[in-house]
């Protein structure tokens, strides 16, 4: 099997599978119940969410929640912000920040979309123009979880923060844990998504950076784990599986991060040697994990169904909208209408060969011509 | 080790391990994306969905969530309410529940507590003259927490519809669930909160029921998964392991709840032998798997501490509330000064044997003697 969906989620590693395994087996109590073993079981959520924190260098704290999308919610829902007040995120969020904002304008926010290039991401002057004296929140994603394009969030937290420093700035850092450098102080962004499951952790947990001095609203009402705004027993098992993913992804990062730009570049290259036959979405600037790109005359689907065959798995886009009719990046990457139906989203891990990648080309470019010819008749 | 905490949580069992296991190697696929073996799992998603609401003789939809507590922040938040209607909830709810509510009051709402017996149970002709047309939604538990009490959720439920078929009615089953018979079609709810680490499921999982017809506003925002109203990728591996443990609870209820019923009737026994020494409070009606006791003279937190040394485990309570002074039962218990500071609550699991409860009784005695002989000096 040749798995080029990453983006969508990630194989757990067999480390993340053992740790969450004693948690549930040896070390199944309850953090909050009053005992010895519970006890040990509290004091060793608090080492993960250490661990984590040290890990991402950040001046806050980490609560665990249950999914990116969660901590997204958490975000934009439970940070403070005057009523009727703006908020700006961009055209290219993941339905996760972009559903959230459309239900912030029905509660009556002036809700504006931030223009992005034709990978995705943020144009800088468009969004000097967005800010004004009644934003409360900024939202802007790290990176693109269609294309992969970069954001420079901390120039656009700082340009933020300078105009006025009262403006809450989130980002929706999910495609960019353990991919690209994430420090959370350097950035500067006053609360950050994550999600286990994109980095070989597991389903069923998120978290979200909170900066010191900061408060969010309660989110989930309850017992009073996760100081108070995130009640729930917390999942330990999951909690250890995720500190053991972080700490593994950010200890490798700048090697996997080269191992996987170069097979970017690789599969950029075949690509373009194919003339006309793919239009490629993403900038090269962005994260290397993420390359989409159109086919010409070829639907995504279609190719997505071919490929199975040999058991080559890719995306067609996100798979959080995957069942919607408007993708994302059909709305920024001005394709022309030969393309437009045409996006596949190749997404790698480190673990993701140069082999792997030569027998992706040549059975896409041999599908290629099979349904092009097909479909022009 | 005695472990006689399990309304806190419970042990998972190795086939919910196991299964989850497969989901995260074998088919650890986002269901959500567009190849074959995506496709599976979210066929897998719905099968273990339909065995759930099958087991449960539920006539409408099962919402998987992150916890109980999540459940029943969605029921109480997203269900329709008229704005300033009146809420009634029990005054022995879970703090998922009861903090829900208080911030439901917060916000507007007439939150009505109900009145409770001794054991924690809703007094019936207390619940009725709180009935009228103003009440928009009713959130009575199944099983209590602490205590064990069995609300007869079926004939409040009637009796509510009978008022007004327009009022909604929830109940949090997160005690009830494997434990006592539920019939989703019978008991008549609205909604119904479950959690799968109370059966042996995993940590991260919880469902809410809702009912065929009705329609909850959206909790999590995001990609559309869970029929748009709980956005977030699957935890289909943590799903598996529900609907294990659902289906092997729900498999084995009739028996295990004798089994338990006699153990829970046998330290019942062997408590009220120590003459004033002990001051049942659970009712012998209620749910056998918890028995909530108050011992004279001794503080709850002193003999869990105690009994630690003999790899014995048992709660003070609800470990939600565990580090909050102010126990719920404390509240309704009527308990004399002399009892009130030590509570203590036993909660078997169908793996507990008489000889676990022999040795919890002898080493609690014995505990007890001499504490009480130091507390009174």
């Amino acid at each position: 099997m040749i798995f080029l969906d990453n983006a969508s989620t990630t194989k757990p590693s067999k480390d993340c599978i053992n740790i969450s395994g004693f948690y549930q087996t040896e070390r199944f109590f309850n953090p909050s119940a009053p005992y010895h073993p519970s006890v040990v079981a509290a004091e060793d959520l608090s080492h993960f969410r250490d661990t984590i924190i040290k890990k991402l260098k950040g001046n806050g704290k980490i609560v665990f929640t249950s999914s990116g999308t969660e901590s997204d919610n958490f975000a934009l829902f439970c940070s403070k912000k005057r009523n009727g007040s703006r908020i700006i995120v961009s055209q290219s969020e993941h339905p996760a920040v972009a559903t959230c904002a459309n239900e912030l304008k029905n509660r009556g926010f002036d809700v504006v979309f931030c223009p992005v290039d034709a990978s995705g991401r943020v144009i800088e002057e468009e969004f000097l123009q967005l800010l004004s004296k009644d934003v409360s929140l900024v939202s802007i994603m790290h990176v693109n979880n269609e294309t992969g394009a970069q954001n420079d969030v901390k120039r656009l937290c700082a340009l933020t923060k300078n105009f006025d420093s009262n403006i809450l700035f989130h980002s929706d850092g999910v495609q960019a844990l353990g991919k690209v450098p994430v420090a959370l102080d350097d950035l500067g962004v006053d609360f950050y998504s994550m999600s286990a499951h994109k980095i070989h952790g597991l389903r069923g947990v998120g978290a979200l950076f909170i900066k010191n001095g900061l408060h969010l609203r309660t989110f989930l009402y309850g017992g009073g784990q996760e100081f108070n705004v995130r009640s729930s027993t917390e999942n330990l098992a999951g909690i250890a599986a995720f500190s053991c993913a972080v700490d593994y992804a950010i200890n490798h990062q700048k090697e996997n991060y080269e191992k996987v730009k170069d097979l970017n570049g690789y599969l950029r290259t075949a690509l373009s040697e194919q003339g006309d036959a793919y239009k490629i979405i993403s900038d090269p600037g962005g994260s290397p994990y993420i390359l989409n790109f159109a086919m010409r005359y070829v639907r995504g689907e279609v190719m997505v169904h071919s490929l199975e065959k040999y058991e080559i798995f890719v995306g067609t886009g996100s798979a959080c909208s995957s069942k919607k009719t408007d993708r994302t990046v059909a709305k920024f990457a001005n394709l022309s209408p030969e393309y437009e139906k045409g996006v596949l989203r190749v997404s790698f891990d480190e673990n993701t060969s140069k082999d792997d990648v030569d027998y992706f080309i040549n059975k896409l470019n041999l599908e290629y011509l099979a349904i092009e010819k097909y479909m022009r008749g």
